[in-house]
């Protein structure tokens, strides 16, 4: 087994959608048979955009949950654990708060972008803060490497610095973590890559008809206005989705639409069908495990138990380097 | 016994001195009779401004804690803890930095006093989240009662803003705290309140012969250049001791500065003696605790389990009120 960690995860405000697929998880299937991987259900940077939310957080757990065994993350290679049962996050989330600026914060692109989408003008403090509790999460099971989004790099590059930091100041405990980008999902709208919140997703766990009629809405080259008009493959979201799930067609829907012998409706059929297709199998699982509630909590409450005992380790380190192990 | 909870501390960054006592440790002790008292060593809120000097503040843990045991601090009825040992502050301090904004912080004139006074320019992020991590502090053991000084005025005031708007998202676990203000104590050289860093305090365990070499320096009425000059007891800094520490005598001294029958030298020394009167039993308190490293560190021990204790119950009652109580 390679020797590298994996820290991955997500925010549970809501089901994931095939953006989360081809950007994250897909990767996660694939890795946790080489690596440690550790998969975080953010139930408390949830609450940084959804504290005034309740109840939903506790849904999404299940939610996510739920998405991560549909598309193939395996209990018995990957450990699954939720963040606030985790108080070791929480104390190094403080402890590297210590030594990273409010403007530092404030620069980083990420947190610009979103508190911008957000219409956020006063920024929470837990919402600024985000990439240090980020730090934490990745630092507190040592952590070398991490699936994520191109949105993460900067966060990223905040972990590695507040970890050189604290190895610096103390005592060199904890490795700098790496970045492992995934793919990006445009959105049906073409507008901007897939999110829930723009309304622009396909969930994980839609049904067939669900995904064909999310396609039927979907924005395709606004240039073509005729079944005969010559389209243009490169700027059609739905022709990014034949090149992710269906490879091997891709070059000859290309041509079809460039030379207008393949109608948008026709083509968003055919993308749909391979959607479905891939999605089929997460569906059998997902079904499988609905039913199964407490093998699902079993799953959690195992992982969970997996990370603290990882949590406590490093924590006693981080203790000891920093000169305040009192007594255990 | 009062049903009120007093949740006091003092920062680990060196030893108290007699503006503690008069401000805050003087009736500490007289409150532990009647009130279930949580005393905080805040070692990770030392950090927040001497993360750079690891080392220091355990040791400074073990320093304070003989200051409170030699002020007659009774660990039978107060209960000493620290808090880097408590995660569940930390969890707390996390929540709550969901739901104030960074503007919120900035505007606290106690942070920016104390930014100004230490030159920060650029905020690091802990430091101003401090009065987060109070609010942490005074609700992880539901505290109703802080006896501090008035510059933590504001930082109660967010606590109390944090408390009630966790009780109104979620379900009315916590309890606003109110603050109980001690005397303020001027330092020797007249400028302003006594302060370690300023370098104008008489620490509580200072020697007598410190005590007097420490007011023989200390500033007195600059108008007063000759013994027979007559004196103005209310701008003076030493008179102000008198008041303090031999309240009894301290008209006559008046008298005796204002018609200049009474030198400075003369009245320092009474004054000395005054201090030295009031610090002699702590010496002794100290010194037996000196020689008992064992019974210090077992009262930790004891006191830190105790807030263990308390601080899971709180947490248990808050995931259940934000309704992220998964599994015990």
């Amino acid at each position: 087994m390679n020797k590298d960690i994996i820290l991955t995860g997500d925010r549970t405000t809501g089901q994931l959608h095939l953006g989360h697929y081809v950007g994250s998880l897909r990767s996660r299937v694939q890795l946790q048979d080489e690596y440690k991987t550790y998969i975080l259900l953010a139930d408390v940077q949830a609450l940084t955009t959804h504290y005034d939310q309740p109840g939903m957080i506790a849904d999404s757990v299940h939610q996510v949950t739920l998405d991560y065994l549909a598309v193939g993350i395996d209990p018995n290679k990957a450990t699954l654990f939720i963040q606030s049962m985790i108080p070791e996050i929480a104390e190094l989330t403080v402890i590297f708060s210590m030594f990273i600026t409010v403007n530092s914060l404030r620069h980083n692109p990420t947190i610009k972008n979103e508190a911008r989408d957000r219409g956020y003008k006063d920024l929470y403090y837990g919402f600024l803060g985000y990439p240090v509790s980020q730090a934490a999460d990745i630092a507190f099971c040592k952590a070398t490497l991490v699936p994520a989004g191109e949105d993460q790099i900067p966060h990223i590059e905040t972990a590695r610095k507040l970890v050189r930091r604290f190895n610096e100041l103390y005592a060199p405990v904890l490795p700098e973590p790496r970045i492992l980008t995934g793919e990006r999902l445009g959105g049906l709208d073409g507008l901007g890559k897939m999110s829930k919140s723009m309304g622009n997703a396909i969930s994980l766990n839609a049904l067939p008809d669900d995904v064909h009629a999310k396609l039927a809405r979907a924005k395709t080259d606004p240039a073509r206005i005729h079944r005969s008009d010559p389209g243009h493959p490169d700027i059609c979201p739905v022709f990014a989705y034949h090149q992710l799930f269906r490879k091997e067609e891709a070059a000859e829907i290309h041509a079809s639409c460039s030379n207008g012998t393949i109608g948008c409706k026709d083509c968003k059929k055919i993308a749909g069908t391979a959607i479905n297709e891939l999605l089929s199998p997460f569906r059998e699982r997902r079904n499988y495990y609905e039913q199964r509630g407490y093998e699902v909590k079993e799953i959690l409450v195992e992982g969970t138990r997996q990370a603290q005992r990882a949590a406590r380790e490093t924590m006693l380190e981080v203790r000891e380097a920093m000169g305040i192990r009192y007594f255990d």
